[in-house]
């Protein structure tokens, strides 16, 4: 394989000479033998000099230029009263595999990290550009060695250019870009429940921010995923194919508002073999009307938001915008999706969200597939360092599958409440990272919902009809 | 799946304005028009300016704040006298499958590295929280391209908070932390031996320093290891089962006095099945008792160190606490390890080491293991990069073994003795590092250790009886 | 496994007092209050630390101390004109399965990237040294998830020490390395063709910048590369060997002109059974001679670099040195290269390429490969950040594979055009980078090129014949 190319010359950073700083201390020198006036000189020759390559430096440290590095990252222990690993996360019910998310807090499992390397460059012409490389890796083993049960890969790899010397009229604030990357924009969502409102990632090329005017904003995007390894042989069980499935997006703001709407097309999808025929669909439509909120619901000081996201086809997916593959050519998604964050007093902050999605001829014709979940997170500011976080978390949900995967009908409710005393640098906002927390969770759901699948969580050996959790984890992000 | 999440408006570094920098420049250039009197005023607030801006600046420049960069790696050719791939490593003996390690030095065929990526924020209030995140690798092939033979995997991802805010009393100096580790304290090593005095890592939680006098200070931690895929149905092969072990550990120092206590819990490990009968431990105790010297051995200048080790059930791997889960319930094993750096005239560098264990019912009822190292690494400094460095081991050993894992039993010696010209940018100390080597070691062993394992290097196809072996390494750490 | 080691001590980074820091802000306050005299001797002594601390910092934040990053990276998509993602990549073609590479614009289908971390440190007797770990990944898949699909690997982690103290006479400017690398030297490329001129690497230790006059220098080094896994049991399919090819090369300069001789051996691996006899080289010897010229052959000003290279038996991949462990124990390979590149006028920029190889008995006797590509990428700088790109490929080749592999013969050619508008941060130059790219590309070949191996591109479904591909691009490297 011919894959790598290095480039030793461009390679070979930082081979200017320091004559800044040469003359600099050469002028300081001479300060301590000069008269006072021709001294008065020096040092403003100095500070000047100082002041320049300071200016220069600054951006450096700071991560303004050059490399600089970003993370998000949880690890911890989930356990249960046996004191054995417990299954978990947030999509661990039966709605989950449909999306059907519940809280996080005290539910996950695993060692989750994203490690963010950016480099950034200004060019003479004032052009900026940001190469970023995140490489991430999730496991649920609690060993320190994980060669074998690790996922280290390679997430995202694009480069961005802003502030184009020739950019000019409604291109004048615009950014572009090409690589692998999760979309800026269409990245958002209700932390509570780690579900996205909206994800859209892959690999292609797009602009961002084409102002219409002050308050209307577009933009414009083109993203390839892969569809891999599907079977499409009705003779055998063997034989798989390829094919991309390519997304054309509009993503538009009106102030507060914001209007998405993305086509795709998967060429040959429809010969994909789901539940023994071939039925999958080779094109969708998306769409999603959100609300960015700066104030709590107009009621109070906070911030919300609001979405209402529909699909068809490929586009049936609404969350992870033509990440699947499988779906029934009539297939049809509603969601909403609302959250919102405000403090209650002075030492207390609350974050009610709600999701719902009603979907049908989902993955084979005649499926229905129903859910919705309540999740509020309250925390009570205790100290410095220190406050109590609560969780609580009711889903309700109605599938009807027609066989789908070998899952059965199931139409019940689950609730899960959790308390987490928690660390952090600063006591002050739900976005504050880092934490340390411990946590003990009650969770509870109807016993008819251990019969959805043989694959999934509830209903394993030791994990049927109510449960306590406990454990401890830490999570960041900068 | 849905595990990512990027927090983008935490992403966005650096978007302070640089006020400051303008500032001072705005008074720069009103100092070149001002009269003296002000011009003076000007300087010393321009002064103040750049003092203050570099005082935020260099902590990130030095690692102090923000990102910083540490590294463990080694890599190198260990060739055998038909210039092929030779076996090695320091535990290629019948006894380094019981942690019995002989030297290192010219006696590692890999390429072994730790890239650990740091990043360290102060809060407002003082308090300070350090992510460490620690990808490894580790392989034998030496090809640029090794996708196919690596093992990159993430080892660390764990968050630490100190100088915390709302700490006082015992506390006032203590760290706690939460997420996947090293130990900070229980990871110290004997270095010419690649082996650890002790080791503890995994996924927990716990807290360091607690001070109850100027001498007395605590850490108390919580870790889970996760025991894989261990086979549990006595009537057939393929059934495995997982649970995790549970490690409470002390850890107390008394000045130069380490005391360590560890119980540990592994619920279900007795339905593990080792060598066809099920009597795995599921609980074990964990003792060290050490003395960390600021001198050699009392006897001159340097440091040594000495500790004296003692498990039961899971505690019966001394060294990597918590590691093994094969281990019996009435296994027992107590193992001393002790060593010293110190200068012997000039030019000359000294560091004996010894290392030795007993262990009876360690696997299989009646095993007995039993072994003893002796090692010296002796430098001697020829000029301002390079020294010459020699190495020495001799390791006796008599293991029974009860045919666990098909292994014979073996009683007898191994020894080995390097030679190694070595190069460094500053000679001055055992632990300067980087280092570049070229070396050339005689091995030789007792022919019945050849017959403990079909496995284990010794008694390989070109590898009974004695060897000399030759390579090429680098070693280097920061 | 007990491969970990990290040194706590060496790690505490950063903790020298800011003493002198201190001192500045005490003067500074102190000349507050001070008369005129005094205050002017506290600005030079505040100047003094300030131009003293920024020195410090300065090579940290520039990366030429501590800790910097290096990339190249590549990320798109390769579509047909189904919008389905089409084979791809300079290697595609019949004679690209021995290294005949055409164009790499509008022709590569994968994310490929390699992310460089250094460390450079500045020892107190002004020894230099430079860790470098290089971590590399490559996938077709077009998905923001690959742990199933990408290729994470270590591909370089070395040492290298120069301005060592106590070098002199012709040692004095000499470098020294150790490790795992691409070679300093070896490692120069046709970039439009993705085709090194000549590249090694491995895992070995050597020298650079022997200086024996002003114009007269070499570098020597030793290389091993491992052969994994290859069959050597004339009875089964099953049984495999390994080996190591040791390297040793001797890289010399006088002037412009590079001579590089090489030599290597692998013993026993003339037992590995190729095409079901046992006639592989077990030696080898390489050459090349090559000319850096500074213009355009001499004729404008630009660049261009020539090359002839020459091997047999294990030498006989001239390009990757010591890498292909199937090569004929007769094997003699003979290639030339050689590229320029000039400016048309004041916005047209042109680089013309050539590569062309022949080589007998390679793999199997009586076999023989004859091949040749010509290039020239063309580009027409529009704007400050916008150039067309254009880039035509036209390769001939005669292939007679003797049933290598299940190679069919083939005789016949290939060619490809692609159109590229290209934004970069600034335009000027053919190696500014990083570039957005979208293009379309049409390829033609002879259909007798289909019949040569049903692995490759060529033939495959709906890849036969001719061919319109269209997609996007980013390139980066920094």
């Amino acid at each position: 394989m011919n894959t790598h190319k290095t480039y030793r010359s461009a390679l070979i950073l930082g081979a200017k000479p320091l004559h800044r700083l040469t003359a600099a201390v050469g002028v300081a020198s001479l300060g301590l033998f000069a008269g006072q006036a021709h001294a008065q000189e020096s040092v403003e020759e100095r500070l000047s000099a100082l002041e320049q390559q300071l200016a220069e430096v600054e951006p450096h440290a700071k991560g303004e230029q050059g490399f600089s590095f970003n993370t998000y990252a949880r690890s911890g222990l989930l356990l249960n009263s046996d004191g054995k690993s417990a299954p978990g996360g947030p999509y661990l019910t039966p709605a989950g595999s449909v999306g059907g998310a519940v809280g996080r807090l005290g539910n996950e499992p695993d060692t989750y990290l994203e490690a963010i390397l950016n480099y950034k460059t200004v060019a003479d012409n004032g052009t900026k550009a940001h190469y970023r490389l995140m490489i991430a890796d999730a496991t649920t083993s609690s060993n320190d060695w994980t060669a074998d049960d690790g996922a280290l890969n390679v997430r995202q790899a694009y480069v961005q250019f802003s502030n184009l010397a020739s950019f000019t009229g409604i291109f004048e604030d615009a950014s572009i870009w090409a690589g692998k990357r999760f979309d800026r924009d269409l990245d958002f969502d209700i932390h509570w429940l780690d579900s996205d409102i909206v994800f859209l990632g892959g690999t292609g090329a797009g602009i961002y921010d084409v102002t219409f005017s002050e308050s209307v904003t577009s933009n414009f995007s083109f993203y390839g995923r892969s569809f891999l390894d599907f079977p499409s042989d009705p003779t055998t069980t063997d034989g798989t194919s390829d094919t991309d499935n390519l997304i054309l997006t509009a993503n538009n703001y009106f102030g507060n508002v914001e209007w998405l709407i993305s086509g795709m097309s998967a060429a040959d999808n429809d010969e994909r073999i789901v539940n023994g025929v071939m039925e999958a669909a080779d094109t969708g439509v998306h769409t999603m009307l959100a609300y960015h909120g700066d104030s709590f619901f107009g009621l109070s000081d906070g911030s919300f938001k609001v979405a209402l996201l529909h699909g068809q086809g490929l586009g049936a997916e609404v969350k992870n915008i033509g990440a699947d593959g499988n779906l029934h050519e009539d297939a049809a998604s509603t969601r909403i999706a609302a959250y919102g964050t405000t403090r209650l007093g002075d030492s207390w902050r609350i974050a009610p969200a709600i999701m719902a999605e009603t979907s049908k001829d989902r993955y084979v014709e005649g499926d229905e597939y129903q859910w919705l979940t309540f999740n509020t997170r309250l925390a009570n500011e205790l100290g410095a360092n220190f406050e109590m976080q609560y969780e609580a978390s009711w889903q309700v949900m109605d599938l009807q599958t027609e066989g789908y995967e070998g899952r059965g009908d199931v139409d019940g409710d689950y609730a899960r409440f959790t308390i987490a005393p928690t660390f952090k640098p600063q006591v002050g906002g739900f976005w504050n990272r880092p934490e340390i927390r411990v946590f003990a969770t009650y969770s509870t759901w109807d016993d008819e919902l251990n019969r959805y699948d043989g694959g999934d969580a509830l209903g394993q050996e030791d994990f049927g009809g109510s449960q306590w959790t406990f454990g401890t984890q830490m999570e960041v992000w900068f």
